[in-house]
């Protein structure tokens, strides 16, 4: 697998409307897009820092993995998405590896990527996503 | 506040010597460094990944930070790491904004950092460092 860097890290909150104004005004980052993915059941705010995104979720559902992350563990980080060259083949090169795949093939993400996740199980306690942007290819 | 990039993150395992080798094999990251950061509790090992570090961290006291958050959480992504120019005015930024602190002056993180840490209280349950390298100055 070939990992070039960090794409983004999800962060579970209750409210965007509450979270944006700390990241924009107390971190000093820029919201530069709110999206809301529907088959995620989310509402997702996005930052630039560097060549990673931070991506804040806000459940549209509280049936939602969001929804259910937060009332398990509370606001926190979510997970990390690593950004690959080819998902299929990193996605297979894991379920060979005997890593549990939550998708064992790649699907459509936010802002436009193909992303799988791998489970945490698997992970050491780490929801991890793949994802590649096949658009700048 | 002025953050140029995500520094690292931080996930807390219970052991390197099982975490790495998944790192290592599956994500195909190289482990550069290992460190024991004796005031912290912690034994460290990092691999880089574009310009973001990922901190593995396992405790060498089960009464540390580290072995009381997986007691409590599992293992799992443990805070994140902005890097700034100036710590001790972002320090400062963030008191006057109301954001409760952990370390009221900046203090001797790995690597050669200088660190400060914002209550998960303040950030909606993110545990959020700030850190400045003063080497590169």
């Amino acid at each position: 697998m070939n990992i070039s860097h960090i794409e983004h890290i999800g962060i579970a909150v209750k409210s965007l409307e509450n979270a944006i104004p700390y990241y924009e005004k107390v971190l000093g980052l820029k919201c530069y897009s709110i999206e809301e993915v529907a088959d995620q059941k989310v509402k997702t705010a996005f930052f630039m820092v560097g060549q990673t995104k931070i991506e804040l979720l806000e459940t549209t559902d509280p049936n939602g993995s969001i929804g259910k992350f937060i009332e398990k563990k509370g606001e926190g980080i979510h997970h990390i998405a690593f950004a690959v060259q080819d998902i299929e083949n990193s996605l297979k090169e894991c379920e060979e590896a005997g890593v549990q795949l939550i998708d064992k093939t790649p699907r459509a993400g936010a802002e436009g990527l193909t992303i799988g996740f791998l489970h945490p199980k698997s992970t050491m306690g780490v929801l991890t996503e793949l994802c590649e942007d096949k658009n700048v290819k």
